[in-house]
């Protein structure tokens, strides 16, 4: 085990922090509020088309991070290890994340590594931890939303869930799907040094757009709607979840977003959007339509019909973050 | 999952910051320094004579903040479930983390729960990250250490393993032992408070205090003499441990540390320690005694020989946390 921290998590994650090899990094963080949080990462397979477990576990919280508006400093990263894996696997996944790391311009400072013996673990699970700084004054969730404000997404749905099953399954499609993970705290913060009030944002994972916005409802008290021709998703994906019987509105994404803004800034967000490496697909998609109310969420459909959107019960797909 | 965190989560961690309900957690810290660290909990079974995962993946995080000297604020919590798993098995592992983080004095302000495959986990795996604060200046850590410094441990070692060992294979022994698991951060903060110049602290967790020693040792370039007269064991675990084929020395402990202070602080430090809860057990049992070198731990034995401590290459018990 001491062997490996040396030879593969140091030299991978260098810093001078993480090599002073204490039980705790210490850190000097700017004076400010800071975000905390954490996720752990069990897809499945390890490696799927425009991703692996490696960067999502990366990206993952990140963008939780950046969901509250924080500047992401710093990552924890903790791996739980099946006897047997091989380590070529853990390796490539540990690159993975260094990579991810600097794309996302963040630091692994501290880590722990478990091994469980062979058919009590799958490969690999990772979970990391994060802390990111708030340098701003806004106030940004679902308390902050009014009647009124427009709801922007960063890009085309359900693409990450669609990838990932393609390899679970074994299946192929004719068409190329890679997962749309990608960091999103450099686009948050391009939009709120610019001056957008953004209100809340919230990443479209498990549960996908549909568990996002009824989330956001149920916990402000108001009604969304959204229109499903506003709704980017590209056409080979949309056919294959129509083939397999899911909806799109309740597939795993790992690089999309909503965001709520007030409706005088929408159209100013939006190009500012567009203009971002990881959101030039873009859309205004819908809008909060009234408040103080128990909270949902209705799409108005292709042929004009009012569709009320639910959370899924139980997951679609499991592990698929 | 959304009524699981609903309906056990937010409850037994029950707090406004949780209580948000949002991507990341929202944190006033106080100005300076911060200690970020995280461990993964897989130690089985998960019940075991004087704790079980939940305790021990409060206490075990919050010591590993301790260990740089800092005063533990904040968990992340993350679970990784296996299907199947009795929810009461769950709830009981989530009313021991409260009642630990309520002892440690932290606050769980942030979680994600994973489901996986039934015989793709074990149980429960649990990772948590802490943020603590370092209200003090301080330097603690294996470059601090000097030549002449005395080595404190504070009670019996070697209790963990053996508890958890009796349960995981059914022996049976005539002698009730109950793991040594406990909050250290408030015996450092005393020892601190007090002005003892502490140079260094380890916990003494996986590979015992033979592994603690040798890092430190090797670390800071430094050997260190201990006495095998001065360690403290109880007879029956040093029994069992001989019935084993085990050394106590490598045997793991979870509320175990070991102090390095000034030669001439020593038995100020000894006292404030045994006046301590979690310290009354606590001992000399050597001292730094050459600087500047390749860096070894030899043990005085009790028949006067001298004997190289080595890590164990290898995990003597696996999964012990």
């Amino acid at each position: 085990m001491n062997d490996l921290i040396r030879e593969m998590f140091f030299p991978a994650f260098d810093n001078p922090i993480l090599g002073q090899g204490l039980d705790a990094a210490s850190l000097h963080v700017p004076p400010g509020r800071l975000a905390f949080t954490t996720d752990s990462y069990v897809v499945k397979p390890l490696f799927f088309p425009g991703g692996d477990i490696g960067s999502m576990a990366v990206y993952g919280t990140v963008n939780d991070l950046a969901m509250v508006g924080a500047r992401p400093l710093f990552l924890s990263s903790g791996f739980i290890l099946e006897e047997g894996l091989p380590m070529e696997t853990l390796w490539t996944v540990v690159q993975s994340m260094r990579l991810a790391a600097e794309k996302a311009g963040v630091t692994i400072v501290t880590g722990d590594t478990k091994v469980v013996d062979h058919g009590k673990g799958d490969g690999i699970f990772i979970n990391t931890a994060g802390i990111g700084v708030l340098e701003h004054s806004l106030e940004i969730g679902p308390s902050q939303v009014r009647k009124g404000d427009k709801i922007l997404v960063n890009g085309d749905i359900a693409r990450h869930g669609v990838a990932v099953l393609s390899v679970r399954e074994g299946l192929e499609f004719e068409t190329h799907i890679d997962s749309d993970s990608a960091p999103l705290a450099d686009l948050v913060a391009t939009l709120i040094r610019a001056g957008i009030e953004v209100h809340c944002l919230r990443d479209l994972t498990r549960g996908g757009l549909a568990s996002a916005l009824v989330e956001i409802a149920e916990q402000a008290g108001l009604s969304i709607g959204i229109q499903e021709k506003l709704l980017p998703c590209r056409a080979d994906v949309k056919a294959i979840c129509e083939l397999l019987g899911f909806d799109p509105l309740h597939v795993a994404n790992e690089g999309r977003l909503v965001v709520f803004v007030p409706a005088y800034q929408a159209e100013r967000a939006l190009e500012l959007m567009k203009a971002h490496e990881q959101a030039q697909g873009a859309a205004l998609i819908g809008e909060v339509t009234a408040a103080d109310c128990r909270g949902q969420v209705i799409m108005r459909s292709l042929i004009g019909g009012n569709r009320i959107v639910d959370m899924l019960s139980g997951e679609q797909l499991p592990r698929i973050c």
